[in-house]
């Protein structure tokens, strides 16, 4: 390291330093915030992305303008570009966020001790949440806004790509928070593009940082999770498995599985691999495929599968463990929901999967024995979303298996304290 | 390092992921098994652990040989001791955890989307738990039985000292396990005394560990914390502190200082700290100093604190960050609660703080702002326990803040998944 190099990396050092400083200190006063200010926070964002939408515009265009100097693809230029309509998008996403109700001070549980100490479980603030994400300028607003409500400061770190675009999202979002009367710095956005940045709020900015949340693509979720020193609620990858059982209802199967595979291609809900019975092949296996394959889906199948429809492509073993994220399916035939079990267990990422059964005893045993965080019967995979589940907004899905897993809602985003309440008691 | 010590590593490293694959596979069997077949187990381990007493009597009186003759200190001597006392204690305690309700299959939380989808958000097992701890055999026997009855396989790694003890209760658990049809595995302990082992276990053997709980002093916890790669569920000292506002009752507050700092000095709920409030300076300061001194404790206090007794001893900063498990406290005055609780913000654990006062405002003011796992009103710090709280038994109290904070009982031991039946369901 040149000692440029090194100076440029302790000038960074003690500006994330500062910034982690700043959104503990905006924490401990978020956290005792009524719903009202926060919520009065909230609207006030919203009206000033309004108020500001060319302002946010310009500043997206000239991250546009060198994204696609710099060659970026099309699809990514698509997730970078803001309009008037997604700004208004995000702008009631933001209201929405202000409706829901405020999860910190709800009493979860309660209960009385013989010597009466009355105990009550009740939400709060988790603290100081580091969201690292990919140049899409909406989970600026989205992430920022939600991570509030829940009583946490949040420090941003989007794709260098959309820094303009984030930096006039986040001075709304401040405005906001300032019209409330809310500490600013409980939305701060890394001030620098610089990756070494990224590498301090992995580290929890000295014990500031009390959660991750990546937004993004693998390789993004992969850094974070092997390199994060705090918690990290994400999923690597959707490898979402439809078993179709022999007893299933045809019509049902069919329909669920092209659901499930082709709604959206691209989300982590998606199915990626059918299963199908054996014992139920005959009834079910040609059907499926071929609505696959006319909805426009290519079908990676092992043997059986090609034997029921000649435009199946053949499987490899790597199929099996693959996130396609498009019009690809991998389709296998297995003995029964016992090997369909198996096989999720082997292969999957422990994140959504769907059984199709008339047969509740069946349904049951996959829904007890599939370890993902999500398992559906005779529904499709993509209901894997916060909002589907009436939670709301949501900040991503989780598979890991602690505190928060399945959809990253406003309470998934809260921790919680034990209040004990006595007449002066002491313990004998 | 030498060839001969390379090669012990990698056979340890290949010996730890059998360990682990062992595990993870007896999880998935144990995460199946009804509450029935895990309660028979615990039942038969106890009877075991009776049965074999004279067995687990020689192996401990070979620990304590050895560890006597490597100088260990008495205190820690009796930590390791068993007699037929302390292994009647342990067989109680696992049949303690028998009675108590399984978790796993509890619907925490159930409800109907528009569309007709029935969500519930069912306990799960979590996994494999890594059980670090020092040398107290009653450990391998509370957090073995403890972490199996929430459907976890445990991987426990006791200290050294305690090799042949922990060998001979771990032989007693799996037999009880081996007796009700479940996987011996779900119970296994490191089979070597390696510190190596330890590092295998904190990097979470190759994605097998879900959690690690180490059980011991604040070196060991220390070590935990910065190490592994896996969650971590423990404190890492409780810093307790009680304040005295002017509006407590000087008796009641006089009763849970001295119960709150002396009925048991060396627990992590033990109050380290008294904080006074200087408007009831007049009425408690010098009552609450003389009560503790005259039962035996040392006061260190600031020069208001000197002044009210002339037997405190001077305060240094230093004193207000330090858990002494001991015959002493810290002792400050304050400017009311809002210098308490920016004093415990500054000073604290975040593990239990108690306010005394008969204003429920004030009371209300500290039990909201202090950001501690449990925060007491008119009551003693002592109850910061699992038992206490009417969990049942417990396997520590942790203060991070995701997934367990406060006492760590069976529930916490657990997971979740979400459950959803459909009938037929496609998303639009």
């Amino acid at each position: 390291m040149s000692l440029a190099e090194e100076t440029a990396t302790q000038t960074i050092a003690a500006t994330m330093a500062e910034l982690g400083q700043r959104a503990r200190d905006a924490a401990s006063r978020l956290a005792q915030a009524p719903a009202e200010a926060k919520n009065a926070a909230l609207r006030a964002m919203a009206a000033a992305i309004r108020a500001d939408c060319p302002h946010i515009l310009a500043a997206n265009a000239r991250d546009l303008e060198r994204a696609e100097a710099s060659g970026r693809p099309a699809a990514f230029l698509d997730r970078l570009r803001l309009d008037r309509e997604r700004v208004e998008a995000m702008a009631r996403g933001i209201e929405a966020i202000a409706e829901l109700p405020d999860p910190v001070g709800e009493v979860t549980a309660e209960w009385t001790r013989p010597n009466g100490l009355r105990i009550a479980r009740t939400r709060t603030p988790i603290g100081v949440i580091g969201i690292v994400y990919e140049s899409r300028p909406n989970v600026t607003a989205d992430a920022g806004a939600l991570c509030m409500k829940a009583g946490n400061a949040v420090i941003l770190r989007g794709g260098s790509d959309s820094f303009a675009s984030s930096e006039a999202i986040v001075a709304c979002l401040r405005a906001g928070l300032a019209e409330a009367g809310l500490p600013e710095a409980a939305i701060q956005m890394v001030p620098t593009a610089d990756r070494s940045a990224v590498g301090f709020m992995l580290e929890g900015l000295g014990g500031t940082i009390d959660l991750i949340v990546p937004r993004g693509g693998k390789s993004l979720v992969a850094r974070v999770q092997t390199e994060a020193r705090v918690p990290v609620f994400a999923h690597l990858e959707g490898i979402c498995h439809v078993y179709v059982d022999r007893d299933a209802d045809a019509d049902m199967a069919r329909e669920i599985v092209v659901n499930a595979k082709m709604r959206r291609t691209g989300i982590c809900g998606a199915a990626e691999t059918l299963l199908v019975d054996r014992a139920g092949a005959d009834r079910h296996l040609a059907g499926l495929v071929g609505a696959l394959i006319d909805a426009g889906c290519e079908v990676r199948g092992d043997s059986e599968v090609q034997a029921a429809d000649p435009r199946v492509v053949p499987a490899s073993e790597e199929d099996w463990s693959t996130e396609y994220l498009d019009r690809i399916i991998a389709a296998h035939v297995v003995d029964g929901v016992d090997e369909a079990i198996a096989h999720i267990a082997r292969y999957g990422s422990q994140h959504t999967e769907s059984i199709v059964t008339q047969n509740t005893e069946t349904a049951d045993r996959f829904l007890t024995s599939v370890d993902s965080a999500i398992v559906l019967h005779n529904a499709s995979t993509q209901f894997a979303d916060g909002g589907e589940f009436g939670m709301g907004a949501e900040i991503g899905i989780a598979t890991g298996k602690l505190h928060a897993r399945g959809p990253v809602g406003l309470e998934q985003l809260t921790s919680f304290k034990y209040i004990v309440r006595g007449s002066g008691q002491t313990r004998s």
